[in-house]
């Protein structure tokens, strides 16, 4: 048979295979002399490979310099081992794999996703490995990127979500590193230097920092194989140090004037760091109180039964440490101190109560039933088992997530929604038109 | 086994699935009672089924009145059968289902997304079923929606390449349907009523101008049972008559002025329908030429060798009728001069000789070499099988793909280039400063 008909039918016979007998699920794990800990799922419907590498080098590592973490891994790209930013791009795109870089405030990441091909794969990781360990961050790249992130700046000022969002990690972490930004301030960003970009990236994109991902039609040989390419030339370095645990905040209300007609408003608390205990009956509780959309507690009753808002919404941001748990809502501005009256009642009951078990049901199988949904591609894969490798989580959490999600009940969402969270430590966020509130001060 | 683990196991099972002895790919066909065609393909990798019904029922029906397919089709979800858009939304929502639809010259389309799960499945598709078949077309929601259709052709006269794709299709078609932008204009907007949206409806959206799409884990059984259910309550109608064969235009040159340091250049002609015979050479000659991105001959001499611009290409749009052959660039507004001569010169020099036996050999391995990329997910499948039941291409179009492309030989691209393209019979478009040209008039 000719190798494209070879290749088609092995594709298309992927996409019409029978059922066959069952398998276990499996994360292989094995961790590099260098020290980097490596993550692979092995993957055989279609010939390609993604992966990632993630850093503990999100914005929570910028110390004084909002905006360092984000600038760094954006240049890494734009100039390595002797190529600029053009022939780094081509050399991606010549054998059709594809490049993208991120971060956040925990973690800094790098993912490609390329054929299986060898000459193709060979390629890609090499390209990528140049770019880990021999960024050059130009000095011209580096300038074009500083005027980027101040423009997008300036466009945030336009935003409330995005005004409303920086306001409330500022009021709930206080002296934290989670306070500050990943995108920096327009004095933070002018202030940033090559210098303090060549140590961010030496002290932090290291080996003993790093966590790779791996997912696609690879033989563990491969993987391992690949893996060693790929990281080699990292300097073995250091994990980045344990973050300070979060303080809870003084209660406050923060109203920042913004001429609109509706008021955005955010209600903060300390949340959960990833791994904790009390995940999923906090998961599954959060569903039915404001996590699924249309169907929520905090959707019918400030929207069907009040009228007050369309948008409702509550949700955790597990990190490293304790990140935020969040209540949202836009509201006409003249109806702002209801809203908040009725989302911070409604979430004080909900505390105390817990839901009906009709809801619980509902939301139990409403969660197991999408699931499939979001495991429905090697992208949404890697992404799974990156967040394992990186906060260290059971290499069995997706293998187990159905049935932890079936044995939550009522009694844990209230017992771990009382643990976890005291409404008398949160912080208000509203941004909308001024004289909104009868009494803003507290 | 409890069922959610053997919905995992399931899930998990597919994904290590080794290779077993291949079949052949199918596009199972056949039409309804009431003139619908139906195209179907099993996939069992997921329990998720995607949809797409297509009408011949895009801008190219619009006559007089612009943007008439787009508002229509834009207010399918807004109320149907008694239901508002929030309920209709819930509907959706409530069993993990999304929905979505759009509408560009051709064709107009709804797209559904849903578990297989049969409560959930028959849910979406009974909501589905009525926004098609039931759709009310609410006076206030058309306004909403008149009113977005504004800004966003407010929005379109700051956008450099919206305002030269607009310029390059009317200088193109003049009087013949594809001439008119699917957004409409404004004042085309502004005078759309909903009789006309109620009749366009009547018209068009019919089981006999349909084609329905259907990707995912069924049977052939459910397949034709979902397919009846779904389209059971459409009238028969009629398909739409087809459009009329486009003239070639007088060569000319447009000069928009718009106050950038670069201007935006489009270069067109007419290029190929849809299932024309010399689809893949055109295809391949068009990937070396100009449709690869950073590696093609047009990046190769505008940027690399001359410096003049970062980003050139060139594509085809294979359409209904004779769809555009472009070729496109940005450049300093000081050198536009150059880059026209240097684009059209090079083309002419193309459609002259060919590519040469290494460039067509390289092309050939990129493009079979990353097929895969193009259908690694049930929603880019069900897009091709859309494609393929719309325009009538063979069912087994996707399975000889690589071994047309492999095929195709130096002396086909010359030929077909020759008798598809006519640089003679060309439009210019140039959105940029004033003065670019010493001479503007032909």
């Amino acid at each position: 048979m000719r190798p494209f008909l070879r290749t088609l039918s092995i594709l298309w016979l992927v996409l019409w295979l029978p059922l066959a007998q069952a398998n276990s699920p499996e994360i292989r794990h094995w961790q590099l002399d260098n020290g980097a800990r490596v993550y692979f799922v092995q993957t055989e419907t279609l010939p390609i490979v993604d992966l990632r590498v993630t850093f503990d080098a999100g914005a929570a590592r910028d110390g004084e310099q909002a905006g360092l973490a984000r600038l760094t891994n954006s240049l890494l790209s734009q100039g390595a081992a002797g190529l600029n930013a053009d022939e780094l791009a081509l050399a991606f795109e010549s054998v059709g794999a594809r490049y993208s870089s991120g971060s956040e405030r925990d973690m800094a990441w790098l993912q490609l996703r390329s054929l299986t091909r060898p000459e193709a794969l060979t390629a890609a990781t090499d390209t990528l490995a140049m770019i880990l360990a021999a960024p050059e961050f130009p000095e011209a790249d580096l300038e074009r990127q500083r005027r980027q992130m101040l423009v997008a700046l300036q466009a945030e000022r336009q935003s409330p979500p995005t005004i409303a969002e920086r306001a409330l990690y500022e009021a709930l972490y206080g002296d934290h590193p989670y306070a500050s930004a990943p995108q920096g301030t327009e004095d933070s960003v002018r202030a940033l230097s090559r210098e303090a970009v060549v140590e961010f990236h030496e002290q932090y994109y290291t080996a003993g920092n790093a966590v790779l991902a791996i997912v696609g039609d690879l033989s563990a040989n491969e993987a391992r194989e690949l893996s060693e390419r790929l990281l080699a030339d990292l300097p073995a370095g250091d994990r980045a140090p344990q973050l300070p645990e979060p303080e809870p905040p003084e209660p406050q209300t923060v109203h920042i004037p913004y001429p609109s007609a509706q008021t955005h408003v955010l209600i903060g608390q300390l949340g959960i760091a990833r791994g904790d205990e009390d995940y999923f009956p906090l998961y599954v509780g959060n569903h039915i109180l404001g996590g699924s959309g249309l169907v929520s507690m905090l959707v019918h009753e400030m929207r069907e039964r009040r009228g007050l808002s369309y948008s409702s919404y509550s949700y955790f941001v597990p990190s490293a440490e304790r990140g935020p748990f969040i209540l949202g809502t836009q509201v006409r501005a003249d109806r702002t101190g209801e809203a908040l009256e009725v989302l911070e009642n409604l979430f004080v009951e909900f505390r105390a109560e817990g839901p009906s078990a009709d809801r619980l049901q509902a939301a139990q199988e409403n969660i197991t039933g999408s699931f499939p949904l979001n495991i429905d591609s090697n992208r949404k894969i890697v992404g799974y088992v990156s967040m394992i490798g990186f906060y260290g989580l059971p290499l069995d959490h997706l293998d187990t997530f159905i049935g932890q999600v079936e044995a939550v009940t009522q009694a844990a969402i209230v017992s771990s929604f009382q643990n976890r969270l005291d409404p008398e430590h949160r912080v208000r966020i509203l941004v909308g038109p001024e004289g909104i509130l009868a009494d803003e001060d507290e």
